[in-house]
């Protein structure tokens, strides 16, 4: 890649365009199918060539992936747990930000489960998860899950899923009692794995 | 499909012959990935020419459909519920049945929900996670579940995909203790969503 080795400023430039692009592709791909879009149709809303376009993103699918690495990169930083608090208070929020960040973004997240059949997209999700269930299982087994606990919190994760579809389709349950049904469902799901100790310390 | 408008004995044969083609399916579609089966392949498996094949299945897609289709009704007859036991029970009853079918079949499973991605797979998989939520909301809420009893119900059952995937990965909880742990987070999910007394009556 060359033409990358310029100046500073210039180097600047490219992230700075690489960035808008992203973000033009995460509001395009949120509000229309992914076969309906076209890598033509993308370069003329960002009023740039096709071939500059292609210069960033060397096809549609991985502009595509590079939104939801985006996304996904987003939202873990918004939802880091806080070390300062008990772990079951930092899930708290860390999940109150991810309803905050789902709530204004319903579209992608309803697109990132959709897409989960693209094989980098079933590795994002299978890769989110994976990483959020090492912090909840770090925090509340930090020397090592038992078999039962580490399924009860990988299930806990698939129903976190379940139960947001389901919001996003109905939207008759407001954020805060999601949360709390979320939680509860946690504590009763660890609960129900026998390593119920593990919540209570 | 005046082929079929012969006598008695001969559509039988024609019903007999469909159901040997869809077993043979099963078979293959559990040890071979989609794509590695063709049509041709399918049909010398069977001892029958291609365009026999194509007689019974307009495409290997819909040979495919048909597959999962006759593998989701197997389940769903299998854990049809005992009307004569109490709710939870026959709850139970079902579950074991739907983890000793998935013992049995750990691929086909497997499969299934790799291959959701395909939209009549999607579809097979809403329709059976909905029936099954029916079921169990009709048990626990008669007179229609309020939102968050639907939402927990409905996480509940990604639950079990989750959980159900994680232990055919793992194999290291017995199925006894894995419906148990079922049947423990659907009663924390449930006291979750503030609706405890839908499951103790």
């Amino acid at each position: 890649m060359r033409w990358l080795a310029k100046p500073a400023y210039s180097r600047l430039q490219v992230d700075e365009r690489r960035r808008q692009l992203l973000e033009l592709g995460t509001d395009l791909f949120a509000s229309h199918s992914y076969d309906e879009l076209s890598m033509a149709r993308i370069a003329r809303e960002a009023g740039i060539s096709k071939a500059l376009l292609y210069h960033y993103f060397p096809s549609k699918r991985e502009l595509f992936v590079a939104t939801l690495q985006q996304s996904a990169a987003e939202v873990e930083s918004l939802t880091e747990p806080d070390p300062e608090l008990p772990p079951l208070e930092a899930l708290s929020v860390s999940l109150d930000a991810f309803l905050g960040w789902i709530e204004e973004h319903p579209v992608a997240y309803g697109k990132l489960m959709e897409s989960s059949h693209q094989p980098e997209v079933r590795d994002l999700v299978a890769d989110i998860r994976d990483r959020t269930s090492e912090r909840i299982l770090g925090g509340v087994a930090p020397d090592g899950a038992p078999p039962k606990l580490r399924a009860a919190v990988t299930g806990w994760l698939w129903l976190m899923d379940g139960v947001i579809l389901d919001w996003l389709a109905h939207r008759d349950v407001p954020r805060a009692e999601l949360r709390e049904l979320l939680l509860g469902a946690l504590a009763g799901v660890v609960m129900a794995s026998g390593e119920g100790q593990a919540l209570t310390g």
